[in-house]
C-alpha cells in the first residue's frame, strides 16, 4: 500500500489509509463500506492476500468504484488465490483488479477514475506518463550510446562476458 | 445443495435451507451470521462459485463451525476460484472446505460435527459407511462372478470389445 | 459485449461500440486510443481472448481509464491467457480487469467511474443494486415458502429425489 | 503442527500428538484410525505434504470428523499436490481441508467442532476472536495516529520513501 | 480398466480384476495389498480419480511394483488431483504413474515389468511395438499416395476445403 | 495440419506433408530429420499432443528451423502438456512454438522464415495481412452502419434482447 | 541421480550411469536405447528437466521398462514441464513417472521391477521398507517420550514458544 | 537479452539492440515495427515479462518474423503470464515463442531463419551444435572414467555420500 500512497502523495491527492481486518473485525468493514459514499469517498482501493475477500465485500456494500490489489503472501498459492478471489466477482458487483502486488497502478487508476470529474487529474496522469516516456527514452539513448556491454557494466555492475548459468 | 439436503433428510437431521446472495444482499448475510449461534444453529454449510466469499464471511461473523462447498460454475476458472477463496482463509477464521461440488460430504461432515455432542449421529455416520461398504462389496462380488466383460455389458450396456478411441 | 451494451442501454448511457482488430489492424487501434480523450470518451471497455493485448495497448496510448474483459475462447488456455495478459500490466499503465466473460460488470464499473463526476450515475448503480437485492429476497422468500423440493421442481423442473450421479 | 498445538495449549484443550508415517508404517495408521472413536478421540487433525494421503485414509477408517492441513514441502508442486489430495475426497468420506500450512486454523476448527457438545469451547473461540478484533483495532488506531509513514518506520523499520523496486 | 484388460487378454497374460473401493472399504484394500506378494501377484495396476489414494496405499503395504492410472472424472480438477496424488509419493514408496486415463500403457508397462523375468513377455512387447510401427507406416503411405485432401475426405469424411472456424 | 496446408496451398508454396509417428516409429523420424537439410527442406512444421516430443526431437537432428504446433487432444492436460514440451527446449535447440492448435500461424511463420531469402514471400505475407485488415474494416463498418443489435441478429442469428444466463 | 545411485550401491545392484544429452547428441541416445536390451540392460532410469524428452524417446526405441524422474530446474515451469512431458506418453509407449526430483524412488522401483525375476531383490525392498518403518517408529516413540516441545528443541533446535509469523 | 547478444557476437552476426518500453512509449514501438522491414531488419527478437505485449504488437505492424522470449520477473505469475501472452497470438499474426528466459535460443533461431537465405548461417548453427555435442561427449567420458562419485566431488565439490535431505 505504501507504493500506492507514495503515488497519491506525489500528485497531492488527499486520501485516507485504514487497516480493515475483514475476517477479524468484519463489522468495521461493513460500517466503513456502508457509509463510504456518504462520507465523501470517491473511489476505494483494497488489497489482500490469500482468500482476499476485502475488495469484493466492500463492493457489495457501496455503489462506489472499488479497485483490488491482489498480494502474494507467504502461504499463498502463488498469489493466484487472491487474484481469483478479487477477479471472479459475480454479475452486478465488479472489482477492478490490478496486477499482483501492483499498488502503484491502483493509485494511478484511482486518479483516472477521479479524472472523470476533475480533468486536472487526467492531466496529472498525462504528465506522469510523459515523464515515464522521457525516462525510458533517456535509458534507451544511453544504451545506444554506450553499447549494451558498457551499459550493463557501468550501470548495473554486471559483466556481460560472464555467461549466465543455464542447464 | 439438493444432494446435501437429501443426506440430511435421510438421517432425519433438522436443517434450514436459505438463499443468501452475499454480494447482492450482504446485510442479510451479516444478520444471519451474527445471530446464528443465538438462533441455535450448530453448524453452517455454505456453497458458492467464482469469488465464493460466502463461507469465509459467515465464518468471520460467527463462532460456529462453517463448512464450504466450492462449486464449478459456467464462467468459473475450472472451479479453482471458488476452491482457493474458501480454502485460503487467514489465521483465526477457518472454513472446512469440501471437494468440488461435493455437497453430500458437507452434509456428512456436519453430521460428524454434531456427533461430537450427539453420539447417535456418529452412529448414523457409522451405519452410512457400513451400508456403502456393503454396496461396494456386492458390486465387487458381481464383478468377480460375472467377469468384467459381462458385467460391463449387462450393467452399463458397454461392449468391452469396442476399443476406446485414443490418439 | 452485447451483455454490457444492454446494461448501458438500460441506464440510458450513451456509448460507441467498435470492432478494433488489434493484431489485424493495429494502426486503427492506435488512432482510436490516441484521440479518445480529445474525442470526449470518458472511459473505455475492451474485451479480448487469447493473447488479448487490446485493453493494455489502448491504456498505453490514452490517459483515460481502461476496463478489460477477458474472454474464454475456443482455443484459449481456459481463459487464463486473456486474464493474465490484461491483469499483469506493468507499473504506470493499469487495466481494470473484470471476471472472465463478465461484460455486464465492465459496463457497471464504467458507470461507477462516470459516477465520480455525475452523481446521478451513482444513483443509477444504487438503484440497480437495490433491484437485485429485492430480486434475491423474493427468490429467497419463495424458496422458504415452497420448500426447496417444490421450488426445484416447479421452477427448474428438477426432481429433487433423483440422485445426482457422482463417482 | 507446533502452531496448532500452541493454540490448543493456550485454551487448555487436552490432545495427543503422534507421528503417523502413513506410507512407511501404514498398519499403525490403520490401528490408530480404527480404534480412535473407541479411544475417546473426538476429532482428528492430520497434516501432510506431497501425496498427503494421511487425512483421507484416517477418514476412511473412522466415523470421527477429520481435519486436513496441506503442507507445502520442498519437492511439492507448490503445495497443490497436498491440497488436491485432501480436498478431493469422494462421496461419503469428507476431509475438512484447511489453508496451506495453516495448522492454527485446524486447531481452532477442532475447537469449533468440540463446541458443538461443550458450549464452553465455543465461548473460548468467541473470546479468541474478540481478542484478535481488539488487536487489529489497536493496530488500526496506531496507524491512524502516527500516519502510515511513521508507523512503517517505527514499527517495521521500513523507510517509506525508499521506492520498492519493480520492473 | 477395460482398455488395459483388453491388452492383457490379447497377449494371453493371466490377471485378476478387482474393485477395491479404498475409502468405502479400506480394510479390504489392506488385506489385498498385504497378501498380494504371498498370493503370487507380480505387479499391481491401480486406477482412480479425485483424491486417488489407491495406488499409493497399496504400495505402502506391499513390496510389489505398483502402477497407477490417474482418471479424469466428472468433478475432478481436470484430472490433476489424481495425477498429483499418485505421482508425488514420498521417498521409499514409489508409484509408477501413467498418462491420464491411459490404462493400455499400464498393461503394457506391467508386461515390461514381467519381461524382466519372462523374456517371452519382452518379445510380446517387441511384437506389439512392431505391429504399431507397421500400422503407422501404412497410414503414412496411404496419406502420401492419396494426398492429404483425399485422405481426409475418404477416411474421415472431413472436407478439407471447409475452413476450421477460429477466432 | 489441414488448416496450415490450406494457407500454403493458397500462396502456392510447395510443401511435403508426412505422418511421423515419433513414438511408434522413431527411426523414421530420425531418418527424416537427419536428411532434411540435404533433401532441400528449408523449414519444418511439426505438431503434436500430449508428450509432443516430435518438434523438439526433429530440432535435435537438424540445423533447420523447426516450428511446433501444440495440439489439445482428448486426454491431454488442457493442452498444457504439449505446450510445455515444445516450448521448454534447452539451450542450443530452439523450437518456435505457436498458439494451441494454431497451424495457420505455423504456415504463415514458415512463409516469414522463407521470406528471409525470397522477398516475394514477405510480399505474400504483407498481402495476406492487408487482406485481413480490409476484412476487419468491412466488418467494423457493417457493425457501425447496422448497429450492434441488427448486426448480431442478421449475421449471427443472435437475438440481443435475450439475456445471457449467468450465475 | 546421485540419490538413486546411492540406493543401488546400498543394495549392491550393478548399474551403469551415463550422461545422455538427448538434444545435443541425439544419435548417442538412439544408439544406447536401440541396443540396451541386447546389452543386457534390464530397466532404464532417465531423468530430465524442462522439455525432458529423454525417458519418452528411450522408451520409443526399446522394449525395456523405462522409469522417468522429472527434475525442477532453474528456468522450468515449476517442474510441471518435465512432469507432463514424461507422464503424458501416448498409447503403446509408457514411461513410469516418479515424483518431482525423486530419484531414490526410481532406484527402488527399478529394484521392484527386477524383483519380478530375482525374488531376492523383492526381499531387499522388503527389508528396506522394514528398516524405514522401524526408524519412524523410533522417532514416534521419542516424540511421545519427550513431548513435542522438548523434541523440537533438542532435535531440531526450534523453540516451540516462538510463534511462526503468518499474515 | 545479454545471453542472446553474446551468441550473435560469437557468430559475427550484425544486430541492433534497443530498449522499447511498449507501455511507456508505445509510439516508438509502432515507429520501429512499421519501418523495420524498410530498414533492412530481417528478423526481430523481443523479450518481456508480465503482460509482455511487445513481440505480439511488433508482429502486428511488420511482415518480418518475430521471435518472443518470455521472462519470469519478480511479480510475474511464475512466468506464465508472459508465456501465454506471447504464445496465444491469433490467426494471422504468429510469434515464435521460446522457452522461459531462454534468449540464447532466440538468437540461435534467428540464425536458423537467416540461414534460409544465407547457407553460411546454417553452417554456423551446424558447427555450434557439433561443438556442443563434443562438449557433452567429453563430460560423458569424464564421468565414465572417474566414476560419478569422484566426478561430483572433483568438479562440483559435492560429496556424494552426504544424503540429500528430503521429507
Amino acid at each position: 500500500m505504501r507504493d500506492g500512497a507514495r503515488v497519491l502523495d506525489q500528485f497531492g491527492v488527499p486520501y485516507v489509509m485504514e487497516l480493515l481486518a475483514i475476517h477479524q473485525d468484519p463489522q468495521r468493514m461493513v460500517d466503513f463500506a456502508t457509509s463510504a459514499a456518504a462520507n465523501q469517498y470517491r473511489v476505494i482501493i483494497a488489497g489482500g492476500g490469500g482468500a482476499a475477500h476485502l475488495p469484493g465485500m466492500i463492493a457489495a456494500f457501496t455503489p462506489l468504484p472499488v479497485i483490488g490489489v491482489p498480494v502474494k503472501s507467504d502461504h499463498s498459492i502463488d498469489g493466484l488465490d487472491a487474484i481469483y478471489s478479487m477477479l471472479q466477482m459475480p454479475k452486478g458487483v465488479p472489482v477492478a483488479t490490478m496486477a499482483l502486488n501492483n499498488c502503484e497502478n491502483a493509485a494511478l487508476f484511482a486518479l483516472q477514475v477521479l479524472g472523470s470529474s476533475h480533468p486536472s487529474y487526467l492531466e496529472l496522469v498525462q504528465a506522469y506518463k510523459h515523464k515515464r516516456k522521457e525516462d525510458t527514452q533517456q535509458i534507451s539513448k544511453n544504451l545506444q550510446n554506450m553499447g549494451y556491454r558498457n551499459y550493463l557494466q557501468e550501470r548495473l555492475g554486471v559483466d556481460s562476458d560472464e555467461e549466465t548459468v543455464r542447464r
